[in-house]
């Protein structure tokens, strides 16, 4: 398959700098690839919020520069590197690109399927670059394969968001009509996490704001609606729902601590709290006394494992979660990130690779 | 058999007050018991911090006043409830007495094992009367019968202090050749912890200070040992200790948030924080961001339920695990709270309940 | 509430005799109740095949003689023995009466949740008389609470067949999107299961005969159906409706030893075969061979315990398994056991009580 | 490193076959390896029932022919294929060839660390050759290091009795205080399973026959000995041993049918039966109705995983386990097919490779 020598992309040279797209970026050729490496030309990626803590350089780990972020990338191997030994994918595969890009499949953690924890994990538009180019260099062990039936822009969010919120709910041991708490239940990990308790046969109380994400959460399976807003006693409120004795599960997507504190106090006994977000900054904050005699479980959740990922694309594929999305041009990468930035954002973003 | 009409008692008139020793406290007598209700006369009770607090009144949940403490004692069944159906234990049986003195075998959370959390959940020595008067009132479906070949004294504190450690290390799910941190290794607790974790195969960082608990500690069978006032880096040292990557699984007591803390950065990642300390204020303080870029749980572990109670008392009759305790006469009580509270008890004090 | 001297209650004589419908039974009255047990009046039971076993005498294990059989009974809390303690139901309550009648609580089984095993474990219409009367005596500690918004004559079934099968698949761990083989899946059993199944997200391959069956599986949730007489080779079309590995799961409630042997044959390389069904005589077969190499593993699951009951009835009340019964008076219950003998019977049969 | 152009090698020329051990048999250079590929020259290997059954084909699944068998092999690493990325292994390094060579670490059954059942698996002296040769093409994904202070005769019967028998223990989910029971315990598998299992606190019901194995049981560390030539009724005197109720969990290495019988008889309910033999022939013959109602759990367990390997052989270099064996020349493979057959070899045989 041929293979342009540039290409767009959309780059941050140093931390905190602006974000400046390129026209003429160079594309890795097939010739330059290691063993185990591909070239995966896109059709399309997500935009999420760990894109922009990259960015910005507010985590207290620190991504590579120049930085070429993004990681929810669906397209199609152009190239694989020569002499890729018993390669997983083949030329013209259409394949996802995850936040994890790489790990060793050899250390303690990979051969237990924690492979998110790898000392050798590479992490895409983090510590390599991403999926904020038109090509992107990954690895034939750790790109997904795309289920027939789903489509590619469907698929973008499930990489990254999808993975986490499924994989999140699949940890925490929640059963069919166990009752799991989903605070940001309208927003864009949330909304699939509905969908994906709700497929499980998990009794959702969805907790957000608004009538527009209160109606989205209802119709994608919540049982429950809590309004954080309008509540004047919001874990008395969220246990009312559960009738009485507090939700089984809750899954914690938001980066402030308020959210696990309160956590902590609407959890039925021996409840779970998945931990899912990623503050820069930020205690749990859990009172020791209470997380003792309630006998509950903080679970820190980190994206997925290749399994897991399978998993989440599969569900998707059979139909039972739909991503809601906006397509958009690379160009509005900044707009993008000026609209996470101050929470305007509905649903995901998408950005169509192709034009 | 006869039950004397008064007894003696260490009796805490209302919160915060001084402790008196009575000598002529009434014993209830057979025909007062409700069916389900046994008398049990006391050989010996173990005293444990938490009978510190309940005096003080410290925790954020309330004792009845007024009140006898103690939930560690050894005594035999005098007198049991008429009309007490299908009762598991009879007169004469040597049984032991707990925390948890009743809970409903009924509700989700008993039905599921965890009766610790039982909303009918009585606990001796803080809602119901407990082990510090020679004459006790308990529950024939929650004492614990005792082993045979162990020993009264040695029983005592096997009861609260060695059951808790024993369902912590039980719930980590830690297997053999895991590493486990046990910060103060040399307490009351951690004596016991650094047994039945070695009796199980785990490899143990035995962590306080001084030279006695680190002779005792290595006796007991851990393989490293790190002093929390000589370490520099005791994040570092504890990584250190484990070949570098840390421990598996860590059971803390200490009742300080630091020692959460710490857990976080010294364990492995996908490790396991067992939570066991009750401090009345406290907050976990787990960075959030490294609690769910590890993957650590960090679990609740409150006390144990009857099956807990039954192995971790069948460990120790089995001879894999040794309480270090002196007896003292219930006299002593109040200077056994003292010490307590300025942290000069060496193991556990066990009183006599027979002088 | 008044308690009538005499009911109709069907009774076998002695092993193997034919089946007696008498209309001037005694019931016990409240006064001859011990304490911990209740007298329930019936609204309705159903019929079981155990039932069948039971007064036939082809079990491995003997029933009392004379026996009123039954073990899936509804009915109204008309009495509780003096001096119980600590009821959790209460007069004038509508429970359920399942094949446990009773266990100790108190045992290793009881206390790690496995009450079915209880070594003195009460068997309803087995080792004590069961629901084929219309007053039937029973124990607090066991009769189920049914939930409000659930018919009586729909609970019924559920009692038994609905535990059974839910709890066999909750025990096999099957995850949303995993397959699971259900033989039998237009039976009485089976088409609960199908609904279970669905209810959690799996994918159900429904085995069993004809279009009616066929109907109904698909009807109820199941993805695939393979029709066993018209199937000339079971196992390779079982692979091949899950997309050519074979069933995550297989749930046999099947009485003959063919069912076994074929599902260690199709399940999926670390599948799992729950064995429900409980023949009189017949041996698993399963070839130790594949059995070791593909890492199978084979489960007994017998019925279920307080909590699986719960459970199971609350899935039910909430609309998501509806059973397929059909009405009949006491007077039918010889014919119907001569329709579960010939396998004419579809469905379950509930029997009216109140007539 | 220098690679000599032949070496010594034992080759079964066609099912059945008489083994012929050959002087000059080629060995592959390092310029013939593929990417991934390893060359070991091997110090020593063991020797397993399991190249009987290769040698003679009476397994339903075939081996190739010609063949060199063998899969319990200690040795260095001489050559690795050209462009092999990310070796985790280097030149030099001490490795472990075990009955798994490879598997493609990216199927399903991978993924989730089944790696045992992967569909391109290849085994040694089975599927590929074995280590009944000086130097051995192996894969550097699967070759296992060797801890430093683990001796290499020590380690080669590890390599596979120790890991089958340990991985067993550790997935039938034993806990301390438990009771298992282990046919077999004075043989080769048996006497490393009696000591995993004295590591992890379990309490041993060794089974065998004989004064000798009877001494080597009980030194090992087994609580209770069984001998079954003796014993007048195996399942009461093996219930015995535990007090009454029976074995939490039995490890059945026999291939013949009536130790799994009998397992199933003498298990405590709800007790697992790990499966491990490997009969060519044989049914598991468990009674159904048995089965069921004491809910037994029965999993086959076949060798293990790359993790069990390593804690395995990380468990054996702490000194917790011992290997019992005898070291002979490659020449003695003949005579010991033949005491294996006979069952006249005690422990397990090591061939010294270096001669």
């Amino acid at each position: 398959m041929s293979v342009p020598a540039v290409q767009k992309a959309a780059i941050v040279q140093s931390t905190g700098a602006k974000l400046q797209i390129h026209d003429n970026f160079p594309v890795k050729q097939a010739s330059e690839l290691a063993p185990g490496e591909c070239l995966v030309k896109l059709v399309c990626t997500g935009v999420c919020h760990t894109d922009l803590h990259a960015a910005k350089g507010d985590w207290p780990i620190e991504a590579k520069t120049p930085l070429i972020g993004g990681h929810e990338g669906v397209g199609h191997i152009v190239a694989i590197g020569a002499h890729t030994q018993d390669s997983p994918v083949q030329l013209g595969d259409r394949v996802g690109i995850k936040w994890l890009a790489y790990s060793c499949l050899d250390c303690e953690y990979c051969r237990q399927g924690l492979e998110q924890v790898c000392p050798k994990g590479k992490y895409s538009g983090f510590t390599v670059d991403g999926t904020f180019s038109q090509y992107v260099v990954s690895w034939v062990s750790h790109v997904t394969p795309i289920p027939e039936n789903l489509d590619s822009f469907e698929a973008a969010s499930i990489l990254c968001a999808g993975i986490t919120v499924y994989r999140a709910i699949k940890y925490s041991k929640a059963k069919i009509g166990d009752w799991i708490a989903l605070p940001g239940a309208g927003g864009g990990l949330g909304h699939l996490a509905v969908q994906y308790a709700a497929a499980m046969g998990l009794r959702v109380v969805a907790i957000d704001t608004g009538a527009e994400k209160r109606d989205l959460a209802l119709k994608l399976g919540a049982e429950k609606w809590v309004d954080f807003r309008e509540s004047k006693d919001l874990v008395a409120d969220i246990k009312a729902a559960t009738g009485g004795a507090g939700p089984n599960v809750a899954v914690v997507t938001a980066t402030n601590s308020a959210a696990y504190e309160q956590a902590i106090d609407y959890l039925r006994p021996g409840g779970t709290l998945m931990m899912v977000g990623l503050p820069g900054q930020g205690k749990l904050a859990a009172d020791i006394f209470f997380t003792v005699i309630k006998a509950i479980n903080i679970l820190g959740s980190y994206v997925g494992n290749r399994q897991d990922a399978r998993e989440a694309l599969e569900i998707a594929a059979r139909g039972k979660v739909k991503c809601y999305y906006a397509v958009k041009p690379i160009g509005a990468l900044e707009e993008t990130y000026e609209g996470l930035e101050k929470g305007t954002v509905v649903g995901r973003i998408v950005l169509d690779m192709q034009q």
